[in-house]
C-alpha cells in the first residue's frame, strides 16, 4: 500500500475516488466519462450479480439479449422518452467504411427495441406475461463523470415484461421493488426507504415509477434502483397489442426495472472509513485473508503448512479464503493494504500462535483483534461473517435515522440538507413547489414513502394544505 | 409447434435458419445484421459461458470490463491490426447532442484499449503475468449476417494476458488452446482439429495463431476458438514496458484468445436434424421435459402428483427437468415441439403408467423409446444424460473421420470440398499457392495440425516438396 486515502472528514468526494482508486476496484478509460472495472472491483460486482440474477429468476423471470444498436427513429416513437433520452444519446453514423442511412444510437435504455421485439412475438393473451431480464452494458452520454456513480458506459440488469391487465403489470413493479430492496437491505447491508417518485421524478415515458433510495455517510441520497410501471405508453407506441380471452384486441401493460454498477459505488460510500474500503461478507471477493507472520525460515516452514490447512477448512464451510504469501511484502504493510480492500476478516498466524493452535482474527469493520483456536476460526468463521453482515447493516440503519429528521419549518430543512441528511417534511404534491425547493436547496423530493408518512399537515414550503410527508435531500 | 423445419438434406442454410428461429434460439433484429438472443437461446449460452467461466477461473485468470468505445486513433497504432479491423469498425461520431473531436470505435475486439490499460499498470517483472479476460459485447458490421455465425454484434469472451518472456506467452497461448478444445469437445460434444493458422489466416497484429476447426454436418469448416501469441507488437505499440530483474527495461509479451456465441450456431449445425435441434446434456437449459398424458379429470389427478414427485427427485440429482403442464396442446404437438427444442430426454407419464409405476423415456437423439420404473427413471438419469452426452460426441467424430480425406491429386481436393468434407493434403507453404487454392476452390487451409501430418510429399497444387499436410476445407 503505497498511499493512504484522503480522510472522509477532509473531502468525502476525494476519499471516495481515492477508495475506489486505492482499492483497484476501477480505473479512468481513455475516453473521457468512462473506466474500466478492474479484477477486483469485477469480481465485486460478479458477486453482487450473481445474487441479485438468482433472485430475479427465483421470481420466475428469464435472461435474453437485445441488441445494443436502436435505430434513431425507435427513440422518438414515444413522446416523453425521447424528450429524457435523446440529449443524452451517444449516436453511431458510420459503420462498415460507409455512412448510414439511418443514424443507430447505442442504447441508453433498451424499452424501444424490446417492446417492438414483444409486438412480433406476441399474438394472443395465452403468450403472456413476458417475463425478461436482461444483463447488458449501457450508455449515457455523461459530463460530469464518477467513477461506478455516473459514467458514459455502465452495466446493469434491466427487466422488461409485458402483461394482459394493468393490475397484473402493477403487481409485478411492486414484486420487482421489493425484489431491490431485500437485494440491497440483506446482501448490501444498505438500508433503504421504498416508495413512489413524484410526477417529475418519473422515468421518461413511465405511468409510475417507483424506487429505493439509499443514505450515504455524507447524508446525501442515492437512488439504489427503480421499478417502473410503463402503463400501456410503449405497447402503444410500439403497437404490442395481444388477442384478450374476449376475442378483443388489446395493448399489454408492461413495466421496466433496473439495477446497475452504480451499486458498487454505493457500497463503497456505505460502509468505508478512512482506512479505505469495508466489504459486506455476502459480496466481498476474498471474506477472509490469511497472512502468513515469520522472520526466519524455520518459522516459515512451520506457518505455512497451518495457514494451507486453515484455508483448505474455510473452504470447505465455504469462506472465500486468501493466503497472502508475497514474499517483497511485511505483514505491516499487508495489513494496510487488505484494510483498504475492505476485506471483512484478517487472519494473523505467526509461529506462536501455531504453537498454541490458535490465530489472531481481526475484524475490519471494529478492528477488534482476538485469538481464537484454530479449530473454532476455521468453524466458526460463517457465523463470525454473518455476524459482521449484520453488524454493516446495523450500522448503517442508525445512522441513516439518526440523519432522518422530521422538519416543519423551511430554514431548519435547508440547514440540515446543507449539511447532510434527509428532511421527512411535508409537501403540497404540486410541482411548482417540488421546483422551487430544489431551486432554493438543490435538494429534491427522493420518494414518497408506502408507509408511515400519511398525515395531515402544511407544506413546509408553501403552507399549502398536505398529506403526506416525503423524504427531501440532496442526491448523488 | 406450427411449423416443420425445412429437411436438411434439401437445403442445409435453410435448415438452419428454421430451427434457430423455430426453436427460439434467436430472431432478427430492427438493424440488419443484429440478432436477438431469445430466453431459450440465452439459457443455453449461460450454460456454455458458465462452464467456459469456470475453465478459465480454474486456470488462474480473472474477469474484469473494458471500456466498448475505443478512441479511432487506438485503432491505427498497430499497423497490421488496423488493416485488418477498420473496414469493419461501426464509428460513434456524435453523443450528448454534439460532434466529437475524435471518432469512437466500437470495440471489434479490445487488444487496444487493453494493453493501453496494463501500460498504466506495469512497471515491474512482479506485476507480471496480469492474467485477465472479459466477457463482452463486441462489433463487426457484416454485410452477409447470419443468425450466431455472423452478426454484426455478438457476444464473446475475450483473454488477454502480458507476461516478461516470449515462452510464457507461447505456453499461455497453448495452454488455453487446449481449454477450448477440451470445452468443445467435453461440453460441446464438438470434436475439433487444433491445429496453428497460416500466415494469411493469423489475426491482424499476432505473431501467431492457434485455433480450433470443427465440422459441420455439411462437411464445411467452422473455427470454434482462437488462441493468439502477439509477440511484443501490441506492447510496442501502446508502450508497455516493465522492468525486469536485471533493472532493464523491456517490453511485454501478450496473448489474446477468444470463443464468441458463434459456438451457439455450431452446436446447431453440429447435432441438430429434420426434427430440430439437439442439445448435448451439459448445456441443455433442459435436459429432461415430462410430458403428462391424460384425457380425463381422473387421469389427470392420477398422472400430475407423480410427475411432480419425479421432477423433484430429478432436480435433487441435479437434473434440470421441466413439466409440460400446457392444458391447450395435445401430447403429441408437445412431443414434436420439444424434439424442435432438441431437449435430451422426454419422460412420458399416462394412467397406466402410474400404475404400472414406470414412465416411458424418450431419447431426443436415437428417438429410442423405453418403458423404465419409475425409481430407475429417477435414480439413473443422470448416468443416461451422459451417455447421450458420449453419444454425441462419437457420433460428430464419426461423422468427421469418414469426411477427412487424405488428398494427393488436386481435382480429387476440389471435389472433395465441393461435396463438403475436409481435405488433409500437401501444401507447400507459400502465401502464392494458399492464394491460388482459394481462388480456384473456395477452399482455405484450416490448420496445421500439431501431429500427424508431418511427412515428406508434393505439393497438392504446385508439387513443390512439402513436409506438412494441412487441413483444406470449405469454411463458415
Amino acid at each position: 500500500m503505497a498511499q493512504k486515502v484522503t480522510p472522509m472528514s477532509e473531502d468525502y468526494s476525494r476519499w471516495y475516488t481515492d477508495v475506489v482508486q486505492m482499492a483497484e476496484l476501477a480505473d479512468y478509460a481513455p475516453v473521457k466519462g468512462c473506466m474500466v472495472i478492474r479484477p477486483y472491483g469485477f469480481a465485486l460486482w460478479e458477486n453482487m450479480r450473481d445474487h441479485l440474477d438468482r433472485m430475479i429468476k427465483e421470481t420466475g423471470h428469464v435472461n435474453a439479449y437485445f441488441p445494443t444498436l436502436i435505430p434513431e427513429s425507435f427513440m422518438k416513437k414515444e413522446a416523453e422518452h425521447v424528450e429524457g433520452f435523446a440529449p443524452e444519446c451517444a449516436v453511431v453514423t458510420h459503420g462498415g467504411g460507409k455512412k448510414l442511412e439511418e443514424p443507430l444510437v447505442l442504447r441508453p435504455t433498451s424499452e424501444t427495441v424490446i417492446y417492438h421485439m414483444y409486438a412480433k412475438w406476441v399474438m394472443s393473451y395465452r403468450d403472456l406475461p413476458i417475463l425478461i431480464n436482461q444483463w447488458a452494458n449501457v450508455f449515457r452520454w455523461e459530463l460530469r463523470p464518477r467513477l461506478f456513480l455516473r459514467t458514459l458506459e455502465f452495466l446493469w440488469q434491466e427487466g422488461h415484461t409485458a402483461h394482459a391487465t394493468y393490475e397484473e403489470a402493477e403487481e409485478e413493479t411492486l414484486k420487482m421493488l421489493e425484489v431491490y430492496r431485500v437485494f440491497a437491505e440483506d446482501v448490501l447491508a444498505i438500508p433503504v426507504y421504498p416508495g413512489a417518485k413524484s410526477d417529475s421524478e418519473r422515468f421518461a415515458g413511465a405511468l409510475r415509477t417507483y424506487c429505493i433510495e439509499a443514505m450515504m455517510l455524507d447524508g446525501k441520497a442515492l437512488q439504489a434502483g427503480t421499478s417502473h410501471n410503463l402503463g400501456q405508453n410503449f405497447a402503444k407506441a410500439f403497437d404490442l397489442v395481444f388477442q384478450d380471452k374476449d376475442g378483443e384486441t388489446r395493448h399489454a401493460w408492461n413495466t421496466s426495472w433496473g439495477v446497475s454498477t452504480r451499486m458498487v459505488g454505493a457500497v463503497v460510500m456505505m460502509h468505508g472509513d478512512d482506512n479505505g474500503l469495508i466489504l459486506p461478507p455476502r459480496i466481498a471477493p476474498i471474506q477472509a485473508v490469511i497472512v502468513p507472520i515469520y522472520s526466519s525460515d524455520e518459522d516459515r516452514a512451520a506457518v505455512f503448512p497451518a495457514a494451507e490447512t486453515l484455508k483448505k477448512r474455510l473452504a470447505e464451510a465455504g469462506v472465500r479464503a486468501h493466503i497472502d504469501s508475497r514474499e517483497q511484502h511485511k505483514p505491516g504493510w499487508k495489513f494496510a493494504e487488505w484494510e483498504q480492500r475492505g476485506v471483512p476478516l484478517r487472519i494473523e498466524i505467526g509461529p506462536k500462535d501455531v504453537a498454541k493452535a490458535q490465530v489472531v482474527l481481526a475484524r475490519r469493520d471494529t478492528r477488534e483483534k482476538t485469538a481464537v483456536p484454530i479449530g473454532e476460526a476455521a468453524d466458526g468463521l460463517p457465523a463470525k461473517l454473518e455476524e459482521i453482515q449484520r453488524a454493516l447493516f446495523e450500522r448503517a440503519r442508525k445512522f441513516r435515522d439518526e440523519h432522518t429528521h422530521a422538519v416543519d419549518d423551511y430554514e431548519d430543512l435547508k440547514k440540515l440538507v446543507e449539511k447532510g441528511g434527509f428532511a421527512f417534511a411535508h409537501w403540497d404534491g404540486t410541482r411548482e413547489t417540488e421546483a422551487a425547493i430544489k431551486e432554493e436547496t438543490k435538494a429534491t423530493i427522493r420518494c414518497i414513502p408506502f408507509g408511515g408518512g400519511a398525515e395531515e399537515g402544511r407544506c413546509v414550503r408553501s403552507g399549502n394544505p398536505s398529506k403526506q410527508r416525503v423524504y427531501i435531500a440532496r442526491a448523488y
